[in-house]
């Protein structure tokens, strides 16, 4: 066996120790409260080991979310309409809304716009899960509800957008009510629009 | 005559002046920078005359960009779809990365985010420009473009939620060459699509 540092691999069970701490330190300190030391202090690490894992406590608020998010199922219903309506209203406004994720997820886009790591850091996972979300798009296709040259990226952009939008204006209790218009534009436009 | 309270109208010509001042010292120092007192320094005002205008930082910032937007044209090009990219690719997304303007607003959009002073200038903005900008959508009503019961609201509120997350992802650039495909997609929906 080739010999492996041990060092360079993460320890699942500490790794998760501290994102259970992070999130305590979230929910009772709140985003001001929230420092990697403060987390230190409430996992009873040393904060070089938080360091070696999360660069900057956006890279560790953003793993708080992720664990969030990544507990939550996918929409699958069957139809395009329905799955984006889904995505829309409970996967973005609906999960925002409900629980601690808001406030982390407004807390890591205002960081992104004056610090530049935190930038890096957002604009990756929003590659990332936006790949991942084009796979809504990508079964509508295969089941022939759109054409193949339909572009994905596209109209799951103006979802993410719009729930953004949304989430920034503190307005998500209003705008999933909206929620169903507004995948019926972005999928049939306009109706009765003459251009 | 009725008696007026001098205290209570704005001074035109001091209130240019300050803004002059916030504007060099946005230049100059960058956000980061960008203070009440740096700016009656530079102003050579007292900090008491620029609370009595602007509470805080949030709201002078937010003047200062103001300015900038009232010295641009609307789009008036004469069918929806023309008004609508124009207003998405020029209006917002090139005047953002044109100048300041882009970075003064991201700074706006932050600071609503943790601030709840910040969120109510920033909410009530909002609000004012995206009335206004429905203008767009009924002039094609007017024009019998689009029926008269289309939800001019919404529609502007697509394009102003795309053109935030752009902005807030760094993403102004690419984002113009999209701009008629966004628009298309809210007029027409998508092509080919069977729901």
């Amino acid at each position: 066996m080739a010999r492996r540092s041990i060092g360079a691999r993460r320890n699942p069970a500490s790794q998760e120790a501290i994102l259970d701490a992070a999130e305590a330190v979230l929910r009772e300190a709140g985003i001001a409260g929230f420092s990697i030391e403060a987390v230190a202090r409430r996992a009873r690490a040393g904060k070089p080991t938080i360091y070696r894992w999360w660069p900057h406590r956006t890279a560790l608020m953003l793993d708080v979310y992720k664990r969030f998010k990544n507990s939550r199922s996918f929409p699958d219903t069957g139809t395009l309409r329905g799955d984006l309506v889904s995505f829309l209203e409970h996967h973005l406004l609906g999960f925002w809304k409900g629980n601690l994720c808001g406030t982390v997820y407004r807390a890591l886009v205002a960081e992104a716009q004056t610090d530049p790591e935190a930038a890096k850091v957002l604009i990756a996972y929003q590659a990332e899960r936006k790949a991942f979300s084009a796979r809504i798009v990508d079964r509508a296709k295969a089941r022939g509800e759109v054409p193949e040259a339909t572009d994905s990226a596209l109209l799951v952009d103006l979802v993410v957008s719009y729930a953004w939008h949304q989430l920034l204006l503190d307005q998500l209790e209003e705008a999933m009510t909206h929620a169903p218009a507004v995948v019926d534009v972005i999928l049939g436009g306009v109706p009765g629009y003459r251009g």
